[in-house]
């Protein structure tokens, strides 16, 4: 029996001890978002240092201007030569609308589903269940080998559900220790479907702009002053109904900038999905897409940038009708970037692009609230190349090499500030309700999700 | 003495009865609007019919679906021609927010002003205290005269502060009688300046709109969905903004049908009145006007029609950044017509723009709140030539004669209903803070327009 065979069975023995340990964390409401709940964050966060000091590692609290990042170290055998990170996040969304939920959010409870039992708590999933599978296997691989293959960090945050606002001063503050790192592993995504696991290899980036345009000085009359006076909200749909033309691209001068068709070998893997992009839109109402003529459906949402207006509002919304030219409209228009654009390239376009189309009387105010670029992973990187090899094992069949259409600050602030790469397998379904009332974990996910990570620390440690 | 240099020396004798009676129906807070006041406006509707049975009119409440319209006659001298329509309002606006006012509003008060004495009071000018100017005016003829010079119909209802939604079908009830008259005296409006009283001879047409586009059937991520799923905010934005062209030019086919140029002497008219865009856009801190390029700023106001959302609202609309494709976007639209256009044309060709851009996932539900068309009344009528006589020997000088850039749903109701023209003449001031804390109604302008009412009598009864 390999030592791989041994910690597998191990842990199979042990399925309802990991649960327990799970259960422990989850019924911690550390919600980052709500103050009232800034002890249990801290309490969520002792909890992991403590799992990790009885496993072996060093482990300590590091304050930050939010709440506490877990930072744990373990040196694995002598003269081992890989390093790698791991990355995960102790904090959960609020739980609310709480009337929503089928038993309550942090009282985890087993349930039955269509792939067998699953857990049902805020936090089931992300990020404490997706955590637990490579803390269980970390514990296991200690309790049978004595210490995990290769060198181990742990950097467990606790403001991810509220942007990660202190986590670069922290990367950047231990920016030469964790340099020291081959790779990061994070498991906060979904496998591309129960059977089959998935990695993800490039994520968007984020500008999330608001605009604020303001033209008179009070609300006036649109009868007394139609046909003189300039009209805010005329004037942001002109400026908003510019951005893309009849073939949906986007007309900011320079936006498409560095930006690079795909290789060959992502399109013939993307081409291998089979995606069905009518089953997908089917599924929310919809059956035409939209975005750039002439790409496929994948490029479209992983390897092509896109604007869309999240929100607009202006002047009168009440009942009825109100005969006003409002003094104010505003917008809120994000950008979803690829790797290659550059953020604050995109952001000075847009700004140009508003002020080309400004006239003298309107003043307009631009704020950024997230911006981060988007990332490619080589999908021929030793890393990926072993971790499929110990998921080909668990699962009987390779993991997907996926793009993500969502951005992950985190990615990017960790290649930003300490140049390393992320290898994303995680083992979410599409329908674990994340961020939404009865958030599940399917068990079977969590216990193949321990195994892979299993079996992953055995490759990764000699990729 | 003639008999309106009596009548006026009468008047002036009683200035101080006059304001009483003025007060006494002030004190009644007829507010429509709010169904508390349902009894208060019964009792002012009583109030207006036991002065119009004091000086020797028949008079009635007749009830509607809502507040009462007072209708008395008073039958004139034996053989007189004419017949005067005369219309107000017994009701006026809410007075709140109460804290901004200086004195409670329904105990009107006296205080000083740049033109003198004048009354504060909810309705002061809007419209109760200009319904006095031509009260008292017939009061005057019936003390000193014995009665109107020609026959009198009065007509005040109690809903033009909530769109005199029930007016339609009073008019059409009424309309055999009601059409018997020549001419309806309206004294709802504003003078040119506290020394040159005013004609208006056009009022804008409204269609008032909403438009609410529904792409899927719930809101989605957009980095999960953005390239693929159809953004209602881009595609409303997208629409409005193609309404009109860089000069100004409202796109939808068939608009501009009917639209008339103005004619040289009404271009005369305006062109005499120097009207200072400038200072008028100054005073909202506005400098460049728009509307259509290479027409003058009282056409783009008076007489060309125009485009204005009223108010737009879609997706995340509170603080920060949500990363959201709404199912739903919403927005105002209205337009205001000139004469000439149809306002059941407007509507079907602004749906067939929205729907000509609707792609095949999206359904917009259109509302039409309220529709008028443009009125031009002949500045060339007996009934007006009467009046510059009558107000010219007042003031000195004769009113401008002014087109009006708002709508006034009743001007077009009676023209559309009972056929008969409007002659606008009204003693309010720009200042007056209608329909806001601390309306007011200078003196100045009270005690003219009840001299005027008692020319314009002697000078309509023999137009």
């Amino acid at each position: 029996m390999t030592t791989v065979d041994t910690i597998l069975a191990h842990a199979a023995a042990r399925r309802e001890a990991s649960r327990a340990r799970w259960f422990d964390w989850l019924r911690i409401p550390s919600v980052s978002a709500q103050p009232q709940h800034a002890g249990d964050c801290r309490r969520a966060a002792e909890w992991i240092a403590d799992q990790l000091r009885s496993i072996g590692f060093t482990a300590a609290l590091k304050d930050t201007a939010g709440h506490p990042v877990v930072l744990g170290h373990h040196p694995g055998p002598t003269g081992s030569g890989r390093h790698l990170l791991f990355y995960g996040h102790y904090d959960v969304q609020p739980a609310e609308p709480m009337e929503l939920w089928t038993s309550p959010p942090f009282e985890p409870v087993l349930a039955d589903g269509p792939n067998g039992r699953r857990a049902v708590a805020r936090g089931a999933v992300d990020d404490k269940g997706q955590v637990m599978t490579w803390l269980e296997a970390l514990r296991f691989w200690h309790e049978t080998a004595g210490g995990p293959p290769c060198r181990i960090t742990v950097m467990v945050e606790g403001e991810e559900e509220t942007g990660s606002k202190n986590l670069p001063d922290f990367l950047d503050a231990n920016a030469e220790a964790l340099r020291d790192a081959d790779v990061v592993v994070i498991s906060d995504s979904n496998m591309w479907n129960i059977e089959t696991p998935s990695i993800v290899t490039s994520v968007r980036g984020l500008v999330y702009t608001q605009i604020d345009i303001t033209a008179a000085n009070k609300d006036v009359h649109s009868g007394l002053y139609g046909g003189s006076a300039l009209n805010p909200i005329n004037l942001i749909t002109r400026i908003l109904g510019d951005l893309r033309d009849e073939a949906g691209t986007i007309l900011i001068p320079g936006f498409y900038d560095g930006v690079a068709e795909i290789s060959a070998e992502r399109r013939a893997q993307w081409d291998a999905l089979n995606f069905d992009e009518a089953a997908f839109l089917g599924g929310v109402g919809l059956s035409v897409p939209v975005g750039e003529l002439g790409r496929s459906a994948l490029e479209r949402l992983w390897a092509r940038p896109t604007v869309d207006v999240n929100g607009i509002w202006g002047g009168y919304t009440g009942e009825g009708a109100k005969t006003v030219i409002p003094s104010q409209a505003h917008a809120k228009v994000s950008f979803r970037l690829v790797a290659g654009q550059s953020a604050p390239k995109v952001i000075a376009g847009f700004r140009d692009f508003i002020v080309d189309r400004l006239p003298e009387d309107a003043q307009v105010k631009i704020q950024v609230f997230t911006y981060g670029e988007g990332i490619e992973i080589p999908s021929d990187s030793p890393f990926i190349r072993a971790a499929q090899v110990a998921l080909t094992a668990e699962f009987g069949r390779p993991a997907v090499l996926q793009g993500g259409g969502g951005s992950l600050p985190v990615v990017q602030q960790i290649k930003e500030i300490i140049g390393l790469d992320c290898l994303l397998i995680g083992f979410g379904l599409d329908d674990d309700q994340v961020h939404s009332p009865d958030e599940k974990f399917d068990l079977v996910c969590f216990e193949r999700g321990i195994d892979s990570h299993i079996r992953m620390l055995a490759a990764l440690a000699e990729a």
